[in-house]
């Protein structure tokens, strides 16, 4: 089976938006700073590589406030694979798309996307699912975009973990245009 | 003239510090985990090579905390190098040894270092004075030591910054054995 990896662009001070982050403002006020290197998405080189590894994930696990603020990516966030929404609360609304609401908790989100991913990597993003898996202890590995810039104010990627240390071993790092990829395995 | 550079092991969540860090106990509970790759500081490698050239500065700048946590390192950072405490209350003991107080900002202080360090760069160390000096445009570089681990707790190195973002651009990372060294220029 594939491993649960997360997928994230993070400012070196640790934000991944900038400061009140919400519907229609998804990424926080100058948050789209932390997406320039996806500008070279589809031109030849690492950023294209890291994209492309991305987008062949099999399925997502996004929290619920990222698929808030992506607008559900109406309902189809690459290639129609299945997106897990980790919630409490689902919204009485049926989920548009590819979407299903995970109510059970980090663990069993994480095994439905396995199972529905096969042997294709799960995408995970946004803080609150990262957390949550991370605590949960299902969080395979970290590909973090690490941006050269202060952003000093936003919403922190990694918050309330909890008192124990993860270690985590590095994997691979790539030096790109605007960005290091940086990947981490986690170690259990 | 020498550049102003601040050295620092961070986590990848932004500590630099387990929680609860203080006189006696500097590198906060836990925190001595940052500090690891520092175990190869004489043999021959990468680790060693970072470690030459932050001891190859010729002046200090750290914060009150650093400097009370770090038991004022008895007088003397390294090679009897000046060491400038940056802070608005000095304390009413006279400082030991090569240490002296920086009562008039930032920017003064900043000066200060980089005429006593004549060439050589200046080594900045601490998160109070990182901060200090970067609200005052005044930091060069930073040197980050970012450690494979998520401390989950403990003291930010970036923090309090203001709102405004401050632009970076890598000029070299070095992959180590239990650590990337990841070094910065301050775009202005």
């Amino acid at each position: 089976m594939g491993s649960i990896v997360l997928y994230m662009s993070m400012s070196l001070d640790g934000f991944i938006t900038g400061p009140d982050d919400g519907p229609g403002q998804g990424l926080g006020l100058n948050g789209s700073r932390l997406f320039r290197w996806l500008d070279e998405r589809n031109t030849p080189g690492p950023n294209k590589d890291v994209f492309d590894e991305a987008m062949a994930t099999g399925a997502v696990i996004a929290g619920r406030r990222t698929y808030e603020n992506a607008d559900h990516w109406h309902g189809d966030h690459h290639d129609g694979v299945p997106v897990f929404v980790l919630t409490h609360h689902p919204p009485e609304t049926p989920p548009p798309g590819s979407v299903r609401f995970a109510t059970d908790g980090a663990e069993d989100c994480a095994a439905q996307a396995k199972a529905a991913a096969g042997e294709r990597n799960v995408m995970v993003h946004g803080a609150g699912a990262a957390q949550s898996l991370l605590r949960a202890g299902v969080l395979d590995e970290l590909e973090l975009h690490l941006v050269p810039v202060l952003l000093s104010q936003g919403r922190r990627l990694f918050d309330a973990l909890g008192p124990d240390h993860i270690e985590l071993e590095l994997t691979r790092a790539i030096e790109a245009p605007h960005v290091t990829h940086l990947h981490y395995r986690v170690i259990r």
